[in-house]
């Protein structure tokens, strides 16, 4: 166990449920623009002391996460980076790495950039719904943007996702970001396409288990994730590529009678989700 | 309440579920090639009586359930028709009805032939499995192959619909057979195309509760789906075709950054997912 001074930047949901949790183990300071959630925050013994204005914070931190947008994370990191010193460590939570990463690490010197991506996902915004957001259980990817990434580092970032009861694991940002185009956009797109392909007033009397739970996500949020399909748009059009490439195989196969490649698509898929 | 005469022909995994729960309400008989499976719903008592000839119990029976495949169905009819009577109703339990609804109508007059669908699915067989099948709160579509079918006859399905605890719908068996091609073989397909597009061993550290649950079906039997979808082949066709135009839609809203369509995709399935 490591013991850290911690500040979080952002206290919404995702920091306000950072705070909740880690304060537990670990000195946490809070800042945000909106004094009421920094306010709640410390009501709440979230944060043992939080201001508008990080510096006094971000100087004795020995870990500094920001729970903002990939936009706002450069503008703080730009407006602070005198302040960082080489024993410290930086990380985001964002979804998305790509855009943003190589530029933030660059700013932070001389503290070492260690991003992460807890994936646990809310459609609800703001600190005082911090007790709707479950993390335990999940997967809390490190993502790397070198191979030799320092071990201090790396322990202090496993550290958060061990304290959040979380499957931690360690990967690329590029493969992150190509993974995450996969697992999580690439299947909404597919929930949203197959509502889409029928309006029958009559379709729940058709509706078994099976369709029911591959249409739930498309009762989805479109703001949010028209955002987050064109933050990772050019892994997600590869994706859906490969995807649509897939159903071509499954049409063709049926078009020729051709039972055994039928079968053959059949048994590949079970290969692999019995893997996983 | 209606109570019946009731022959099952074929004491599988469905006929002896049926079975099972039939005769509580109702006098039934059981039929199969196999004499080991009347023994054993004898000495359950899910049947009064049985044999493998089944000359009797036709005679004596006011339904009589056909839980066998099509080409059994039509095998069936022709070596019994003799024996019908125009008081009696005959039905049977297939998941996809064009290809042999209208011949099996045809042979079986002057009983009236009116099929339904219990839409629950297992992969287990034999009657000694019976109770690993649940039909309670699932759907029970009549299927019907015309608009002026006689009340009697759909009353008498109906009974067997409210005795399994199902809901109960009653449509033209060309719009079912469609509406299954896209309510279950499309989502099969998908789900199937969905795991295959990516192996990636490490696929279960960026895995989520929507991946998971969009990927539970892909874990699938090769040889029942392999029949199922060329049985449903032309409908199941010209749904893939919409899904993968659907798919186009949201790829090239990608590909032009159209946020404004993206979002119009999201509201439509949104709308429809609350609206079923």
């Amino acid at each position: 166990m490591i013991y850290m001074n911690i500040l979080i930047v952002g206290l919404g949901l995702i920091g306000g449920a950072y705070a909740s949790i880690l304060s537990k183990y670990h000195n946490v300071y809070g800042t945000d623009l909106d004094i009421n959630a920094i306010n709640y925050a410390k009501n709440k013994n979230f944060i043992i002391d939080g201001s508008v204005d990080p510096k006094n914070y971000i100087l004795k931190s020995d870990l500094i996460i920001l729970s903002i947008f990939p936009k706002a994370i450069i503008d703080f990191l730009n407006k602070y980076k005198d302040l960082f010193n080489s024993n410290q460590v930086i990380t985001d939570v964002c979804g998305v790495k790509s855009k943003y990463i190589l530029e933030a690490t660059n700013i932070s010197k001389p503290a070492y950039y260690l991003a992460h991506h807890p994936m646990s996902g809310s459609e609800k915004n703001g600190i005082e719904n911090y007790n709707s957001f479950s993390f335990k259980g999940k997967n809390f990817i490190i993502t790397t943007v070198e191979d030799n990434a320092p071990t201090r580092a790396i322990d202090m970032i496993k550290q958060i996702g061990i304290d959040l009861e979380m499957n931690v694991s360690i990967c690329d940002y590029k493969k992150h970001d190509q993974m995450i185009a996969y697992t999580s956009d690439l299947t909404h797109a597919v929930a949203v396409s197959l509502m889409n392909s029928n309006r029958d007033p009559k379709l729940i009397d058709f509706a078994g288990r099976s369709f029911l739970e591959m249409t739930r996500i498309a009762n989805i949020n479109e703001s949010l994730w028209s955002e987050i399909f064109i933050e990772n748009r050019d892994y997600l059009l590869e994706e859906i590529n490969i995807f649509i490439n897939e159903m071509h195989k499954m049409k063709n196969a049926l078009e020729n009678n051709d039972d055994k490649k039928l079968k053959e698509l059949f048994l590949s898929s079970t290969k692999i989700r019995k893997e996983m």
